[in-house]
C-alpha cells in the first residue's frame, strides 16, 4: 500500500507517506539535502539503525547518528544538550536535516532539537511504534521533560515529511502495539461510527494483517491531519477534541511517575472515565457507555487500574490545559460525537470514586 | 520623548515603545495578563529589580522573578532549565507573560525560555543596556550557548512589546555604553549618510544628552524594524546586511573566549576589517575607508587589537552563516551602501595579515 496524506498549514504543507517501499521515501526526499542527522534510542539502534544508515548511504547521502537512552527519561534537557553538542561535532549545519527514528520520545526530543538548533533545521519523522505512527509523529508538537513536569519545554514545529513504514511494527512488543491501539480507538470514538464497527469486528476476530495496520494508521492519520490543519497550535479549541481521555490519562501517568502504565493504557482508562463522566452528566446514554467499554475490552485493556481520587483531581487541575484551576474535559455524546465542557470538581471527584 | 515604532510581521505585529514614562508602558500592557515572570541578571537585580517589581505590584499585577548570573555564561542550557523549573514552581502558566529585563544575554535566554515554555508564552523585552536597546531586543532572535558554540540553540520568537527606557542607561558603565554605540554606528555605515554626519558631530563634541540617546536609539530601532519586517527569519538575504562587521567580530569573540573583548568592541574592529576588505576588492575608495575609521576613532574604539590571522580565518569559515566553508561578507561601497559577497580565503587572509 502507498498512501499520501497532505497536511496543509498556514505557512507550509507537508506529506505523510504510508508505504513499506524505501524507494517511495527516497524519491520524495530527493534533492532535499546532502546530510542527515538520524536520532534514535538504544532499543531501535540495536534493531534497525544500521539498516537505515546503510539505506541512506546507498542513496548517496551522509548519515550521521545520535543515540539517546530509551524510555520517557530520554526526553530530558540533558539529552537535548547532548544532541546540540553531537550535531555540532559531526558537522550538522543549517542545510542539514534531522530524522526522528523511533517512538514518541525520540520524535518529541528530535523535533525540539530540530526546531531550536541554529534557530531551526528541517526534520523528518520516521516513527517505529504504532503510537507514534498514529499520533505523536503528526501535528508538530515537540517537547522535553523537566524534573517537575512532563512536556513543559517544547514548541510547535512541523516536520518536512512523515514516513510511516509499518514494517517496523514487526519488531514492536505486543504491549507496545496495544499502546498504539488506544489512540486508534480514540479516533473511532470521537469521529467515526463506521470505523468503530470496523475495529470491533477486527479486534473480535483477533487476527490482524499488515494491511489492517496500514488501514488503521491511514484512518488515524487522516483524522489527525484534518484537525491539525484546522487548529495547528491549539488556539481555537478545535484540536482539543484529540484530548479525549487525556486529562485523566496525564494525571494517572503523573501519579504513577510514567513508569508502570503506558500512555495508551492510561488513555484507555481515561476514555472510559470521560464516558462515565458524560453518563453522569446525562450527555450520553448507557448504550454509548457500553459501546465504549466493549471496544476497550476487546482490545484487552486493563480498565480496573486502582487510583487515588483526590490525588488525581489535584493533578488534573494542574494540567497544562486547565485555566485558573478549572478542568476542561472532552465528553462524549455518542460514538463519533463529542463536546468540550468544564466540569465541577465535586462531580469529577464523585465519578473518580465510582459514585 | 515618546516614540512608538510598529514592526509588522506576517503573523503578528508589535510595538517598540521608546519612553521614560512608566504610565506609557502600563497603559499599553493593560488587560494583557495578570501574572508576569520577570527574568533578570545579578547586576540588574541589585540596581533595578525591586523598583520594577514594585511598579508592577502598584499597577495590580503579580510579579514573579528569576535571577540568572550576569555575563555571557548566563545564556547556558543550565539556566534555561532553571527558568523552566522556577516558572513552574511559581505558577507561571500559558496565559502568563515573561519579561526580559536586562541586556542581550537576559533577552536571548528569556526569549528562548518564553518560546519554549509550554510551547510558547508571551514575552516583553525591557532592555537595560544600549546594545540591547539598539539591537538584540528587536528582531526576535533568541538563543542559548552550548559549551562548543555560541547561540547554537535558539529560535525566532518575537516579543509582544519592547519597552525602551533610556533612564536605565544612567547606571550603565561607560564601557558598556560604548559597546552599544558600535551597533548604532553600524546603522549609519550601512544605511544613512546623514545619520553618519550627525554621529560624527555628536561624538566630536563629546557630550551626549538623554535626548541624544533617545534619538540614536530611535534611529537604530527604526532601521532594524524595517529590515526585520522584510526578512523576519533571515531567509531572503535582506537581514544579512545587519551582519556588517559581524563575521570578523564573531571569530574574534570566539578566539578570545567571549572574555576580554565586548561584542561592540569586536564589531568596531570587524567593521574596519570589512572596509579594508572592500578597499582591497576595490568596492570602495580610500575616502570611504577614512570616513569609517574617523567615526570609529571618535567613538574611542581600540582598533589595534592583535589577532592570529589563520585562527580567525578558520573560525570565520565555521560561522553559522558560512555555507560549505565559503565565507559571506557584508562589504561597503560608500557610507550608506553595502553589498554581500563571498570572498576568497587568500584575500581574507592577506587583509587579516595587514597586506
Amino acid at each position: 500500500m502507498k498512501k499520501i496524506i497532505t497536511i496543509r498549514l498556514k505557512e507550509h504543507k507537508y506529506n505523510i507517506l504510508i508505504s513499506q517501499s524505501t524507494n517511495d521515501f527516497f524519491s520524495i526526499i530527493k534533492n532535499q539535502t546532502k546530510t542527515f542527522f538520524i536520532v534514535t534510542d538504544t532499543n531501535i539502534a540495536k534493531l534497525h539503525l544500521k539498516y537505515l544508515v546503510n539505506l541512506f548511504k546507498q542513496h548517496g547521502y551522509n548519515a550521521k547518528t545520535a543515540v539517546i537512552n530509551a524510555g520517557e527519561s530520554g526526553k530530558s534537557i540533558k539529552n537535548l544538550s547532548y544532541l546540540y553538542d553531537k550535531a555540532l561535532e559531526v558537522g550538522i549545519d543549517r542545510k542539514s536535516c534531522a530524522i526522528a527514528f523511533g517512538g514518541g520520545v525520540v520524535g518529541d526530543i528530535t523535533g525540539f532539537f530540530a526546531a531550536t538548533y541554529m534557530r531551526g533545521i528541517d526534520f523528518i519523522q520516521i516513527p517505529t511504534t504504532l503510537l507514534a505512527m498514529t499520533d505523536s509523529s503528526i501535528g508538530g508538537k515537540t517537547a522535553a521533560n523537566i524534573p517537575c513536569g512532563k512536556n513543559i519545554a517544547g514548541v510547535f514545529y512541523q516536520p518536512k515529511l512523515v514516513w510511516i513504514n509499518t514494517f517496523f511494527l514487526k519488531s514492536l512488543p505486543k504491549r507496545q502495539v496495544k499502546n498504539g491501539l488506544a489512540e486508534i480507538i480514540k479516533y473511532a470514538f470521537i469521529f467515526d461510527y463506521k470505523f468503530y464497527n470496523y475495529l470491533t469486528n477486527l479486534f473480535g476476530n483477533k487476527t490482524m494483517s499488515s494491511k489492517d495496520f496500514d488501514y488503521m494508521v491511514y484512518k488515524s492519520c487522516s483524522y489527525k491531519a484534518k484537525i491539525v490543519e484546522k487548529d495547528e497550535k491549539e488556539t481555537n479549541g478545535i484540536r482539543a477534541v484529540l484530548n479525549f481521555g487525556h486529562t485523566y490519562a496525564h494525571a494517572l501517568e503523573t501519579a504513577t511517575h510514567y513508569k508502570k502504565i503506558l500512555h495508551g493504557e492510561a488513555v484507555a482508562v481515561g476514555m472510559l472515565f470521560s464516558t462515565q463522566l458524560s453518563l453522569k452528566l446525562k450527555l450520553c446514554g448507557k448504550e454509548t457507555y457500553n459501546k465504549v467499554k466493549k471496544l476497550l475490552k476487546l482490545t484487552m485493556f486493563d480498565l480496573d487500574i486502582k487510583n487515588n481520587p483526590k490525588q488525581l483531581l489535584t493533578l488534573m487541575k494542574k494540567d497544562k490545559k486547565s485555566v485558573n484551576g478549572n478542568i476542561n474535559f472532552v465528553l462524549i455524546k455518542d460514538i463519533g460525537r463529542t463536546v468540550n465542557k468544564q466540569v465541577n470538581d465535586n462531580i469529577v471527584l464523585n465519578v473518580l470514586k465510582g459514585k
